[in-house]
């Protein structure tokens, strides 16, 4: 079974097993690379955007849980779930291994409506990346 | 099969099929039924909350493949897709009918990060509600 469908049935089926992997579309335009994810519920403060190794593009925000908690009514004793779908209670967490041709040090992340959108030019002229060593680095892309 | 875990499964498994429905929460607190769905990347303008008959609480949003190809890109010749997991180009729809002490007349809407709160007061004293007749009233609840 691939990487991908085993994930994908741990997350429908076992919605509370450790991190969520956020739903995310990648596309290569001739200019960049564009990753866009789902994080509805989290503000721009909340998602960590690094890059690790100088090649690994990966996107962290912590548990969500307590957020709900401060918007009231979390007297839990005298609440009664009649549905719960969204996976807002878990950690979210993903990574990309960014290509060859990819300028990781010019990322750029923006977030509107719950959509984050990070965007990683291309090198000019076919320049490979320089790798930034073992040591992760840890930073946000924000304007 | 149940109507959930079917429409689950067609939502997992063929993501292009129809509309897509929000991941929702729905919770009930001594003083209100309040729901939550997941609608990232949709702006308020482009949600529209109804109540269908006074009893039914419908959330329905537009195709967003529309917005989608408004922001740049698009020329599909020269686009390459790495990885398309968001259910972005899909319209979304779902419906909950409100139980017997909803004040459906008194509903409220508000989004924010691509949330979408829905609150429907209980009445008080144990009123029932007063049907809207057949006629679908169709309103958008935003404060």
């Amino acid at each position: 079974m691939s990487l991908t469908l085993s994930r994908m049935l741990l997350d429908r089926f076992f919605p509370d097993a450790g991190e969520a992997r956020p739903p995310t579309d990648w596309k290569e335009t001739p200019e960049a690379h564009v990753f866009r994810m789902d994080v509805p519920g989290l503000a721009k403060e909340q998602v960590a955007v690094e890059l690790v190794d100088g090649r690994v593009l990966r996107v962290r925000a912590g548990n969500k849980q307590d957020a709900a908690a401060k918007d009231g009514h979390e007297e839990e004793d005298a609440v009664r779930w009649h549905c719960r779908e969204r996976v807002g209670s878990r950690a979210l967490e993903t990574q990309f291994r960014l290509p060859e041709d990819a300028a990781a040090d010019e990322v750029r992340a923006a977030m509107a409506d719950g959509v984050l959108t990070v965007t990683v030019p291309k090198r000019k002229g076919g320049k490979k990346r320089q790798h930034g060593g073992n040591k992760p680095v840890c930073c946000r892309f924000w304007p």
